[in-house]
């Protein structure tokens, strides 16, 4: 392998170091009107009249429009097409977009939206999952209040808690989570002039886009064309809600034949976008004496807020991971995604699964304390290996490294002598806490249908190359590997491989941009894609070097070499191509191969495969003040095959850093009338480059034979088990368990004054 | 079929009728430059400096370039790479660019490029390609100032004409003919945040322009991306060109970070874009009495201008069409593309064929009254059928409509009756004369590297569906009827299909958009391209109709029916193929054919088949002003099938309007320095609407086995004929006989007053 595995320069760095980099509000075109949305002031309420003529006073306001001027449906669809692109009768959260104004100046788009009075009749809010699930409640969705319920069953849960030697129970609480990505929403429309629309903008997925735009302005798909701008982080959170934004600005250039651009201030978007799922997980689980997991029950809510969006398969992916990594044959599992008057949950890397993994684990921790054993030992002795079978049923190949990675970190930390010296005394102690996490990697069994990617790959007559893909580059490094895979497929320099802006009209229909999928699938598509290409450069040289199976040409670098060692330079093999008339084009798709789920049971080969990491997290507590300085990190992470371990060490030290945040600083605040009052960067807090200690990235390789190479998608994992792996060592520290995070420093000192152990 | 051979709505007619197409001087990108050009004086000198210095101090000037300022080669490719992008030592002819202003403003530009003084040493111009051949002339390329030769030997050309009861000798001439395309020259060149390069603007040949930016600034082929504006006309003034434009505001974009347009004025671009090469022809047919074409002497000297840019290929395609559609077994053709002080010739529809069949049809009409015979029937005895060969010795198969055009235009005209009538007496006399013409269809053996075409089709889950390919829309109705070819192949509704933009990054090097190749092979590209979507849809329809063989299926404006009459929607046939993961995407290309060219003896199969045509031009000629007015004209094309009858009725009118022009009104005039002196519309005149006469279209179809569907390319061919038809019909009329065109009223006054006959 030349490529595969190689720490190239990241295909995006020059011009996002120069700053040349063109981001949704880098891009102007002439005649463009800026957009700006009003909102819904109250949480829930019946709208009683819109009153826009002092907003039309306002000079260089060219539109001001409500739901009543979709020419489609009022509908950006999701799972269960039930978010409005604009509320009509009622408001269901604060911020809910209700009118979008449009003007020559973002001044006067801003004043116009300020002057736009949405009059409201405000009723009593539904701001607790637990409250909107009593019968009393109003009802915001159905018959319950209920978006979705999912359950595993499995074994006979109840008569093994029954004969275990211990049960754990607990009651654990997670909150919501902003992406905080670097950039916020943003999109420009453009009217095409064959009566379609060109929208650009800040996006995960394409795909998604053009069916919100296409559905809003009840236009076919071909007619609405979306490139993704350059994006700058989305971590989920550019999954189904950027469709809500280009909704709006194409709604502005539908109706005014001109282009318009619509970019999220930060507080509106912190105020208004999706976020993580907030969790509460009440789990019971049974262990022999020895430490073996003998039977999991766990319900587990999910607070979907307003409206749907993702929250049926969020809660899906919460369901298979709901009990770990481990080998446990009695599985109870009850999910719920639940209905409030707040911000519409969504996408958020690990999708589900953290809320209830800091249960897991921390109920793992928990066991072993009570068991009188080291937390990784009890770990040792359930977690998952080759040919095991997961919680739900699924068997696995050989292709499981979390015991690898469980010992990386394990060596690499100093566990045991850590563990051994203890906490220390005085005010400063020390904690060490461990976790391991698996991750089913692509879509699954909840969203087969759209597990397929499109590619399309073209070389030039001089050897330089371009390659279109439908999942897209939001930071992560995808062009870096997928330029690496052409490359290696095609044996051209890695420099002589060029990206093409992800574009609905390049490639077909490849899915959302999420589930870690991308290098498995965009992968897999662009060397189906390289195929045709890769065989006529080896047909072509076998011919001009006298060779006669074009399958033995080696191709690397440039070069077509025979077996014998004698070679021909590309220049020459291209050029014969030309004369020959060959085509150096081709597109392809992959399908990712077929899983399963029986709805009844809970059971079934859920993923095609997963990634699996362990996590140890080292901290310092300030047992007067309650502050939790996390000392480092170490992460070992099985992704199959790292095609370039710089960015997977990029990525595990990003996602170590947001679990962190997770783990420490992030929530989101609401006051009694369902008003969320942290939407600013002065009050939601992330984790600063001062906050975030050394983090250690171990890459562990056991190769799926389902991967390109052997890849496996791991980017969301780095995230999910911070948090447990935090609570375990505070827990390691103090003596205190945590059951709910952010571990802020106010949270902990109360619990450190309550005394011991919760 | 539902959709080949229907009268569509042109794809582009809404866009165009409302006014928003956008052209290339509708393309604004904020902080774009504006670039102007500065062009040589003189006709022919040596550079001694380019005084830059006060065109510096304009406000607003942001660079002045010149050719030592170019990163790559200074060089144009076309087929002898010796067309400079700035003139660097030597400027050869009037309007050469020497060097690029860019500005803030297009006022800025101007003024700054007025104030750039080029220093020129004027040398003594060559003028006249007789003069340039003269072995004490100038040298202005390789030893005899011949930029490429070609010939035809065929039979024993001297013996026949020995022995030929008539010999017909003449010396023709036809001037420079200016494309008058709508749209001027126009590029807007982007540099992309990665480094490479977007060029849009008007054009004919996206990948000829692609190559010619990464030349001039030494990228590669991947970092250059080209995508066509909507073109206003062409007819092969933007084959080769539109790159020095492009290359022009490339290297102002290249070397200032910033977007630089350049639209060129109608003056600079009649000044120095290429035209029609000016056509000198001695011709000696000799016959038997019966009329019988015995021998065909040709030579034909084309005056290419100051370089070689596409001459030799030109040259080439007027050789094998030297001799026009008659079986004629001694033939002799000598070619010569000679270099002169004048703006480079290149390609103009026809391609170096009406200059010769100006010739060749004026001999066959001067043989015809020389044998009392009607010219008509001269035609008929000697004209290609099914199965004849070709003067270059092709045998044709059995698709040549050539008998069935000509007989439709004289029953359609009344030939007999008013040939028997005469042109009758008295100041205003009647005259009426024809032609025939065939035309090689595609590049043929002389650029048969070139000849393939991809093409990418996606069809969308909702039913609609784009389209891309390589060639390109410049106003000939190219996605209308490659819009019909993809709804009949694929069985969707034409208007559910949407073209997209050529781009070269969307489909492979396709060649360029010329010798009426793109109803051929961009149709049969798409052909290809929709085959396998086709089976997916035929076998998906039949697994739901229950049908064993999806061959079997009918796929028909969004409907799929079995054989007993059941049938399913596509809806349905789609949702199906969604949840399948069933790819709707290919991409494919065609090639054309093999062909063959013989260069020593002129004889091979030059072309995959050939078009043709038959015109009858009837005239009133003022035989005491010399004035000729076109009373009608009847033209019939084969052109195998007609795809879209009204796109053809287009074609066929608006050639003919061209080659009206070509008979009567357009030369190139120049003073004796070698400075065009006509290059306005005020001075260089072309056929109003009140100029052009009724043009009765009349469409042949024989099939061919290489289009798609049968049809032939035939764009060309409607110019090709009339300037010999209307020479003939004045010679009907007045019984002089016109052997240079145009045939002004001062030139046929002249003619007139000198009596008879030339």
């Amino acid at each position: 392998m030349t490529w595969i595995g190689a720490r190239v320069v990241r295909k995006d760095a020059a011009e996002k170091v120069t700053g040349r980099a063109r981001f949704a509000s880098d891009l102007f075109v002439p005649g463009m009107l800026r957009v700006r949305v009003v909102r819904s002031p109250v949480a829930r309420g019946r709208i009683r009249r819109i009153e826009t003529s002092r907003a039309r006073e306002v000079p260089g306001v060219v539109a001001v429009l409500t739901a009543r001027d979709i020419p489609g449906r009022n509908c950006i669809p999701v799972v269960l097409d039930d978010l409005p692109l604009l509320a009509a009768e009622e408001v269901r959260f604060h911020g809910e977009p209700v009118a979008v104004v449009a003007a020559e100046t973002e001044a006067a788009a801003e004043e116009a939206a300020r002057r736009v009075e949405v009059v409201v009749e405000e009723l009593p809010p539904v701001l607790d999952p637990l409250e909107s699930l009593k019968s009393d409640a109003p009802r915001l969705w159905g018959d319950d209040n209920v978006f979705k319920r999912w359950h595993v069953r499995r074994g006979d849960v109840d008569a093994a808690l029954q004969g275990a030697d211990l049960v754990v129970a607990g009651s654990y609480r997670t909150p919501y989570q902003e992406h905080a990505y670097l950039e916020p929403q943003g999109m420009l429309a453009v009217p095409t002039p064959d009566g379609g629309l060109e929208v650009t903008g800040s996006m995960q997925c394409p795909f998604y886009v053009r069916e919100g735009v296409a559905t809003v302005l009840g236009l076919p798909l071909a007619s609405v064309r979306v490139v993704q701008a350059t994006t700058g982080g989305a971590f989920g959170g550019k999954e189904d809600v950027p469709s809500i934004v280009a909704g709006q600005a194409a709604l502005v250039a539908w109706k005014t034949g001109r282009p318009a651009r619509l970019i999220y201030t930060r507080d509106e978007d912190i105020l208004s976008m999706s976020k993580r799922h907030p969790g509460l997980v009440e789990s019971r689980y049974g262990f022999a004496r020895n430490g073996t997991l003998l039977a999991a029950d766990v319900r587990y809510i999910l607070d979907a807020g307003a409206y749907a969006t993702l929250s049926p398969v969020v809660a899906w992916r919460g369901t298979v991971h709901a009990v770990g990594p481990y080998r446990c044959e009695n599985v109870r599992v009850e999910t719920l995604a639940v209905a409030t008057n707040k911000v519409p949950c969504g996408a958020f890397r690990g999708f589900g699964s953290p809320q209830v993994l800091f249960a897991a684990e921390s109920q793992m921790d928990e066991a072993a304390h009570r068991l009188g054993l080291d937390p990784v030992e009890v770990r040792r002795r359930n977690l998952l290996r080759d040919g095991d079978v997961t919680p739900t049923g699924q068997r696995l190949r050989a292709e499981v490294g979390l015991g690898e990675a469980l010992e990386r970190v394990v060596a690499a930390s100093g566990w045991a002598e850590k563990r051994a010296s203890g906490p220390g005394t005085g005010t400063r102690r020390y904690g060490i806490g461990c976790s391991v996490v698996h991750y089913g990697v692509c879509l699954g069994a909840g969203g087969r249908n759209l597990d397929r990617a499109g590619a399309f790959v073209q070389v030039m007559y001089d050897g330089s190359a371009i390659y279109a893909v439908g999942t897209t580059e939001m930071g992560q490094g995808m062009h870096t590997v997928l330029a690496q895979v052409v490359a290696e497929e095609l044996g051209l320099p890695y420099d002589a491989v060029r990206p093409v802006a992800s574009d609905t009209h390049m490639v077909p229909d490849s899915g959302p941009t999420v589930a870690s999928r991308t290098t498995m699938m965009s992968g897999n598509a662009l060397r189906r894609a390289a195929a045709p290409i890769r065989r006529t450069l080896q047909e072509v040289a076998a011919s001009l070097l006298g060779q006669a199976d074009p399958a033995d040409i080696r191709l690397e670098n440039g070069r077509a070499t025979a077996p014998d060692g004698r070679s021909v330079d590309y220049d020459e093999v291209l050029h014969r191509c030309f004369l020959e008339r060959r085509p150096l084009a081709s597109s392809a798709m992959a399908v990712s191969p077929e899983t399963s789920w029986d709805p009844e049971t809970g059971a079934g080969d859920a993923y095609i495969t997963y990634a699996f990491a362990a996590n140890v997290v080292e901290v310092a507590v300030d047992v007067e003040t309650g502050e939790v300085e996390v000392l480092r990190v170490h992460a070992a992470h099985d992704l199959g095959r790292a095609v370039n371990p710089t960015g997977v060490e990029g990525q595990i030290e990003g996602g170590s850093a947001q679990g962190l945040g997770y783990a420490l600083l992030e929530e989101i605040l609401h006051d009694a009338r369902g008003r969320m009052v942290n939407h600013r960067f002065s009050t939601y807090l992330i984790p600063t480059a001062r906050d975030v200690p050394p983090i250690h990235a171990h890459i562990v390789e056991h190769p799926t034979e389902v991967g390109p190479y052997g890849a496996k998608g791991f980017g969301e994992q780095p995230l999910m088990g911070i948090a447990p792996a935090v609570a375990n060592a505070v827990f390691h520290a103090t003596g205190v368990r945590m059951r709910e995070v952010p571990i802020t420093p106010e949270r902990l000192w109360r619990a450190l004054r309550d005394g011991g152990p919760r």
